[in-house]
């Protein structure tokens, strides 16, 4: 749209200091990392005369995904699903909603409320899960920012600094202070004269001074980065005294580099969709033709030359479905208890697919009272069982807020908390929340809790191989036995995720694909090796 | 809400591993830094019968807020502004506002369009902006989550690592892993043991290879903190190539200590009014009998006994107003020029403070390329004279979007910025973006420049006093002469953010209870020393 002459931006590039011939290198170079997602995998079109036939096992995300893409290619798709809804795990819940927890089923009381929901499942989408984020734009699903991270949220441990919740902005700039001031006395001692140039080790006690924010001797005193004990806005800071190196060295928060920040899928920012993440579900079912046949249990498969069958169980009475190929998102550790005739082989790497556990509490706040001290979404971590604090980031100084007050994934507290009642989960809840947040309980209305492993149809989350099973199993998993093709975040390098969910969907139709090319009459048999 | 018994509170600690002593230490030490801030200064009520009566000079941020508490309190109050428009350096411009430079006013040509608008001044909020967030509060500002950084937005140096754009995920990952690597190699000879117990010394070294990501051998050999160079969702993730030891020392991106993420106002997570920064002002306005006089231009400011009097000019005339007290949010820079009839060292206080100078350009982009590149919201940060890109974070995946094409604080750059026209601003900030963004030029189609130092009625931003003026008069100029009190964050030690211009209010509104403290006549003379 700019019209820049030759002369003007070579005047430009001269009057900002920089040089022409670095940046033409510069620009011949190609600077950016390719971009190897170019959007979801394009089946070869069906004959609408004769259109094939495809069955999706398990309504989930990577069932919902496939079904779309099939029906884009011109197929008939039926997609079964064993609970009384559809999403697997995407699972937002909102007044009067229910989880369907084995022998514990729970109705959600919050409030009815468009802001007061709880994502039982996925909660947060980074920048660079393509598949996931592609879906979101095609199907219009208004995302926004979700607050991963806050530095104003704390690191509590019972055994670390006398047990006090320390801000994590604090522990952060001291860490960052005390390792850099050790690094400043080695460089000082010339501990690096072998490995650095004389300079060199100049430029890295200065760096340490950068990185640190060191006094001009080398020594951390505290750090303007963490605030002031004093009103910054109208007198010099004062900044916190920083903890010892011992008691640093003697904390636990470090173990994991610091948590949460360095994670790649938690990089910031995040997002999630506006309302809930059921968002991409409802999306998903507004633009299929296909809607799940719910309440359908599987009972068996049986794989054929010519097909697949499908029997399943619906309000007491068997069925019999098939079809040219089958999409299997049905948890793999079920499978042993399908009757099948898959190969010994094929029915071993099904079965090496063990089951994650995890567990959630949300609570209705009557009041945000978070915000009050300065947290605005974030995770503040603890050694109590709960192991997480979430403090939702939208509806920012609305009268009430769901905070997440439990994220757990230790077995031993999952399995503390797996064999408490419903009622027992919020009061052990409440007890661990006083701690990080005195006064925590007196906010509390109502409360509900998601043990994912005692979910009806689904038992668990996060799926998990050995690492030896996964050598064995993993890549023929990911290819058919004939004409049944396993999918889910399980057949993925990335359990727990949409992400996983959608590459794994995304991998089975290239197999399709592959099948496809092997030009083998439609209908008939084939197998990909 | 939840009957917690002490049986049950106890058996749950038990269960949690907890030790019940450790426990009660923790809750009676009342663990949560105070919370120093409890809302705004409460103001003596004015007698009803006989209302006290208040000029503010300047509407800007500090002189609304000083309107509305003196309103509260039964204040009559007269507001002076010498623009055409409320506000002050919160100016947020759609499709059709005029940006009133001195010698060259622009029209913005954002398409009409709620989502495309640019905050020209403040854009974002942390949470331990206390006042600030305070009035958002209370006079129900909406606010959304502003990602202020991304992991995956840039850094760039056309003198560093050979003027590639760098993802700062992996840049801030390599940094890590390379100091790490050298203070594993320090404590592995024995560097500390002076300092250290042996055990200490392991610990460090356990420590840095979790800070870094370090392999047993203590080795940096990149890491998936940073994400992958091959698909992660479907396979083993291989990091990518890091960088070299000194390639790190020599790059400029740790001066400052990795800049943004480690500044206090910046850190995460930031907020932003819903639809602009400007519903700060229009919130102000709503909950003010009073409205600004608008283009009405100071001339003289006379303190007496009795109180202050102002002569202004509106329309070519001359007019004066009386007024019990004066609060004053005029740039202390043109006071010089305003007759007045101050002590000479109250003047010599305000000549005392310097304009700053900021420079912006936002371009309205045909497409959000940048989230095709994971990028969705953050800053990239640039050598380039434009210094700063900000991706917009709000409106996800809409058509179009707003960018920062450019933030600058560097005065030589300023400078140039500044002698250009604003066509000439464009095009410049264009080919600086194209380094960043191969292709960034042709998604441009239009754009809006903003020198604040060429502003009419503000003609800076960011005043600065010297270390040595502000000994000498900055708590001088915290308290009024006579019945004048000087406020805007030129009076705070925050200047620049909105926080700043309220803590100018409230402790001018203190300075004023302590006047009406010292027992005077409302109406009658006063001076606090």
């Amino acid at each position: 749209m700019l019209n820049i002459t030759r002369r003007q931006f070579l005047s430009y590039v001269g009057a900002a200091g920089g040089s022409s011939a670095l940046l033409k290198t510069s620009l011949a170079l190609g600077m950016m990392p390719e971009d190897s997602y170019s959007g979801p995998v394009t089946i070869k079109p069906a004959d609408p005369g004769n259109k094939p036939t495809a069955l999706i096992l398990g309504a989930g995300i990577a069932g919902l995904a496939t079904a779309l893409e099939l029906e884009k290619a011109g197929y008939h798709v039926t997609m079964l699903e064993a609970s009384f809804r559809a999403g697997g795990r995407n699972l937002t819940v909102r007044n009067g909603d229910k989880i369907d927890e084995m022998g514990n089923p729970q109705i959600c009381q919050f409030d009815k409320q468009d802001n007061l929901f709880f994502n039982c499942g996925p909660a947060r989408i980074p920048g660079h899960h393509r598949r996931i984020l592609h879906y979101c734009k095609a199907l219009n699903v208004p995302l926004q920012v979700k607050a991963n991270s806050s530095k104003l949220a704390y690191f509590h441990d019972e055994k670390s600094l006398g047990g006090k919740p320390k801000r994590i902005i604090e522990y952060h700039t001291d860490v960052r202070g005390l390792m850099s001031e050790l690094l400043w006395k080695s460089a000082d001692a010339n501990q690096f004269d072998q490995l650095l140039s004389e300079e060199d080790v100049a430029k890295l006690m200065k760096f340490s001074q950068a990185y640190g924010d060191l006094t001009e001797n080398g020594k951390y005193i505290g750090s303007g980065r963490a605030g002031s004990t004093t009103d910054r806005m109208l007198e010099h800071p004062t900044p916190h005294a920083p903890i010892e190196l011992k008691a640093m060295l003697d904390s636990s928060f470090w173990y994991g580099g610091l948590l949460g920040a360095e994670v790649y899928d938690w990089c910031e920012p995040l997002m999630e969709p506006i309302g809930g993440m059921d968002s991409v579900v409802k999306a998903f079912l507004r633009n299929l033709q296909t809607k799940p046949v719910l309440n359908a249990q599987v009972k068996k498969i049986f794989n054929s030359d010519q097909g697949v069958e499908v029997t399943y169980e619906q309000g007491g009475k068997l069925h019999s479905v098939k079809a040219d190929y089958c999409f299997n998102n049905i948890p793999a550790y079920f499978m042993a208890g399908i009757e099948n005739n898959f190969s010994a082989t094929y029915q071993a790497g099904l079965n090496s697919i063990k089951r994650g556990h995890l567990f959630k509490i949300a609570y209705q706040m009557k009041e945000r009272f978070w915000e009050n001290d300065g947290i605005y979404g974030g995770i503040s971590y603890t050694s109590e069982p709960v192991s997480q604090l979430w403090y939702p980031s939208h509806d920012i100084h609305a009268q009430k807020g769901i905070m997440l007050g439990a994220y757990v994934w230790n077995p031993k507290f999952t399995t503390m908390f797996e064999n408490m009642s419903p009622e027992e989960r919020l009061k052990a809840g409440a007890i661990s929340g006083e701690k990080i947040h005195p006064g925590y309980s007196k906010y509390i209305e109502n409360g509900i809790s998601i043990p994912w492993a005692r979910m009806n149809h689904q038992m668990g989350c996060g799926m998990r191989m050995s690492a030896e099973d996964f050598e064995t199993y993993y890549h023929m998993l990911q290819k058919p036995e004939g004409r049944h093709f396993m999918i889910g975040d399980q057949i993925s390098h990335h359990s727990g995720w949409q992400e996983g969910a959608l590459a794994s969907s995304e991998q089975a139709l290239e197999q399709l694909n592959k099948l496809l090319g092997a030009k083998i009459i439609q209908g008939g048999a084939a197998h990909v090796s």
